[in-house]
């Protein structure tokens, strides 16, 4: 099953700047084969649900490991089986219309 | 890995009545094994982060079964490693000071 | 206009603990005249729209006077133009079908 | 009060194609002065907390005005008061360290 997802970690008591923990899970879905697409409130993936869960979990271990005691991850999750549709077609079908 | 969770599946593209949808999922997570607790702007569920995210592939394979051709579903997933803290810990924590 | 509204407030830089905050939010909420139901991932309101918005920026306005230097805010926002639905109403036409 | 928003509104009870309500969103968010940042999983914006918050009831307004019985928005809505971040600090801070 293909998906498509927003993720947004935020870490809970921590220090007011959280890049070092974006920039941690970025690499993780880079290494998992992603291509995430980073944007001021998140990052949005596309690819297989087991990929992409597999993924989101090795965030929470990472972010934890690196010091975050206390996780609140803020998801989007997309499914369709009328037909396919990337990212970028998503964004597509509203640019051609603006 | 324990994990809290809040989802709120909605279908795209049916009609305006939602809860149909909304109660296979209860049955889906209850069949996990899991306790859901429905309020009005989604499920609050806790358990083994493998278990939830299998329930929740499982919501979104049934709802496309019944006919969803399109579905957004917003997540919220909390883990600490501090220490452990049940859904109702949360609720008394506030209570409490109320 | 009627709106229903979740709102989960979290604050960033801060201690690992939050309900202080929580339930500075439950009291902003109850001063405007809203019944605000908490759960374990945010807490429930509706009401007119204006009341509702004003009460966030006081939350935000609030949260930060006790402190937080920075907040992020996940909110679901419901409007309905068929027919009126109470949070309850919700709810209850999930459990008639359970 | 400056904020950064998130906003994805997602009519229940329609076609499946959303674009027509999305590209509606992003006009009335231009005409109020705002620059939207469209992606595949909603769109940022940034500006004084009133403007945000009168953009957000208009774009409710149109869309029911447009036929959608039933919408359910979801808003990441961030303040910070240690110093201004703009949408495009916040992503600059990641890509630095990538």
């Amino acid at each position: 099953m293909h998906a498509s997802m927003e993720l947004c970690v935020v870490p809970i008591g921590t220090d007011v700047s959280l890049s070092d923990y974006v920039v941690a899970c970025e690499r993780i879905l880079e290494e998992a084969g992603l291509q995430p697409q980073l944007h001021a409130f998140g990052t949005n993936v596309e690819g297989e649900w087991d990929v992409l869960m597999t993924a989101l979990r090795r965030c929470h271990e990472e972010l934890h490991a690196m010091g975050a005691p206390r996780l609140q991850t803020s998801i989007k999750l997309a499914t369709r089986t009328d037909r396919p549709q990337s990212l970028q077609d998503k964004v597509n079908s509203v640019r051609e219309k603006l």
